[in-house]
């Protein structure tokens, strides 16, 4: 079934907010079978509250079984189904550093690597050559790589990786990684895999032939290979598919840049959760829609933390007075998928999910936590519903069929 | 995944019997979060009876937080897809006024409107007209209107509203709706969207033209726009895809319909649910499957009188006895959709859904209600899968593969 063709059908627009308040990777794990996991151990006076008023249930990110990265598991959460609507690797590393990619770009997550003097790859990362090392490189081939009538953006990630975007009439991004997976052999030519990305490919041969000129004196990064030639991730923005008009709320560069790719307005410098609440505050007269998106309880799992994450989760916690004193009509708290710091990743469990809505029908859950969320009224179900749910409960959806 | 191309394969025919009792709109909401809904407040004896011997589970009519109308909820709750299977708004509107379309007929809504001298549109629905002064004129039109080679069956509903069908060869129901939905302009021609639909709009002009002519003098309904021009959908039966001969025992004209589009033989003239047990009984030893249909759980739901819907479900309750006292192999109680009265509206919340039968593995609810069918062993699920359940539990479904 196409939801989102369903949803443009019924869709009808109120005064209603919406608030959307992830904390990533927040499902988890106990350290002893049976015991409490992160969620359960922190103290949540608040979330507990809401979770006794609403409606809970575990959320797929994916499908059963699938630990999905941070790209999936918010598509999910928006409510776009993440095996549907793929982010192409060059894009992701694009958006996942600030970068607002444009219809028609051409994004690439670059490589350096080390050749021999054969030609041939010697290190596919160039001694992972560090960040303060790489920086300077880039910025360089930044400043001198020119193609005729095509603009390059190239900007610095971490150690050896590196995005670079084209911008340029005629590009279409699908060109096969220019890296061979091994070493002693020479990189790939830049390879188009249809007609339509022969000029891509044609503009990535160019791109490297400066590449290897520019760099040729140094010792680790004398060159790079290329992965994810992709363009813009053609995705139906939440004003398209949901008649809302949405702001995201985030501290990191990779959130800011998933939620501008369904159309979110980013909203302020925010740096810390307090000051993520007085931007929420300052526009909330201006939008229908907020994300709001908290790191740490993702970082501190990933670092395998469990108490650190515990202290992280009380932080999410005590934030949410300063949100349900606006007046939401929906409040949902999640998470786009868990990060139990007993796997220190992400994991495929399911996700504590919580709605809050004066018709959402009340179930028995009286604290949040992945064990109250088993029996609670949302069932399991699949991320991608969850947007539906919120619109309905906000009274935005009209009824299907007669 | 095709689920009936998977049970026609496994269907195998018994001589078990299978009733499925719907009150419509059925699933509610508490007074207060926290409260006890309209099932739950009722005394049930019967259905908790049923429940603690059963198994339970929150029936989604289409997808999480749609709120379908009785079309779709009932083409769910006999097991198929209802956004695959679409009954136009024309069929709908005849199937609603129990009008049995045959294959080949063109359904069409028709709304009396009021036009201009200069012919255009002044009100959309002759200032919804009162039915005892439409009928007659649809009576008139019944009479009168007369094209060549076509059977026209013209029928009141309600106020500015009537059913037109068409019926004769190489009619297709694919044509544009005449009413430009504004006013102050003139009604649209009907235009086919295919070649298939040319013959049907060249007759809806001429028709056009005679209703133009015979209201000419009509002081506020001289004119009608035709809305939802569209064939009887295409929906295999109940014996094609599950081998039943089924029978529907209904009150209101627009169930016997639905039921009469999936093949359902429908069944008496009863009015009364003491007549409608009556007539199952009548009719018990003739047929596989019952589709029993109660509706004042959605009328008092929408009427939002709680009480009044609390009433109505002790009713329903009622009832049971009498069926089983006929000893079916399964007994479904649930519902199309939720009409929470404190909503006075279908809603999107899942519906409360109990199947008895000898081996359908029991869980621990102990009643009939949404808080226990939250933990109930059919779990949330889509309602069209209740089908296959149902016919599992009937012993009538073989095994998948070797």
């Amino acid at each position: 079934m196409d939801t989102h063709a369903l949803i443009r059908q019924l869709v009808q627009k109120n005064d209603s907010k919406i608030v959307m308040y992830v904390a990533d990777g927040l499902g988890g794990l106990p350290q002893k079978p049976g015991g409490k996991t992160e969620l359960e151990t922190a103290s949540t006076p608040n979330l507990d509250k809401l979770a006794a008023e609403g409606v809970c249930g575990g959320s797929i990110p994916v499908a059963p079984g699938i630990a999905p990265g941070s790209g999936p598991g918010h598509l999910g959460l928006f409510g776009y189904d993440p095996v549907e609507f793929l982010i192409g690797r060059g894009a992701l590393e694009a958006t996942g550093i600030g970068f607002k990619l444009e219809e028609g770009d051409v994004a690439i997550r670059a490589n350096f690597c080390t050749l021999d003097s054969d030609g041939n790859i010697a290190d596919r990362r160039a001694g992972r050559i560090p960040t303060e090392e790489s920086t300077p490189i880039v910025e360089r081939l930044a400043k001198e790589v020119s193609i005729s009538g095509i603009e390059t953006v190239i900007l610095p990630v971490k150690e050896h990786r590196f995005v670079i975007v084209l911008r340029g009439d005629g590009l279409v991004g699908n060109v096969d990684d220019t890296d061979p997976q091994a070493t002693g052999v020479p990189p790939l030519n830049p390879a188009a895999r249809d007609d339509a990305s022969q000029k891509t490919a044609e503009v990535c041969s160019q791109l490297l032939e400066q590449v290897r000129k520019l760099l040729a004196d140094e010792a680790k990064a004398n060159f790079c290979t290329l992965r994810g030639i992709t363009g813009k991730p053609s995705i139906p923005s939440f004003e398209e598919v949901y008649g809302l008009h949405a702001a995201a709320i985030a501290v990191y560069p990779m959130y800011k840049g998933l939620a501008n790719l369904v159309g979110m307005d980013i909203i302020g410098e925010a740096q810390t959760l307090d000051e993520q609440m007085e931007v929420l505050k300052s526009v909330w007269d201006k939008y229908d829609f907020f994300f709001i998106h908290f790191k740490y309880t993702d970082s501190t799992g990933e670092d395998g933390n469990f108490d650190a994450k515990v202290k992280r989760t009380e932080e999410y916690d005590a934030a949410v007075p300063a949100i349900m004193e606006l007046g939401p009509d929906v409040f949902i708290a999640t998470g786009d998928h868990s990060t139990p710091s007993m796997l220190a990743s992400h994991s495929w469990h399911s996700v504590p999910t919580l709605l809050w809505a004066e018709n959402c029908r009340c179930d028995p859950a009286t604290s949040f936590g992945e064990s109250q969320c088993l029996t609670g009224g949302l069932g399991q179900f699949e991320a991608k519903h969850l947007m539906t749910l919120a619109l309905a409960n906000a009274g935005r959806l009209g009824k299907f069929g007669a």
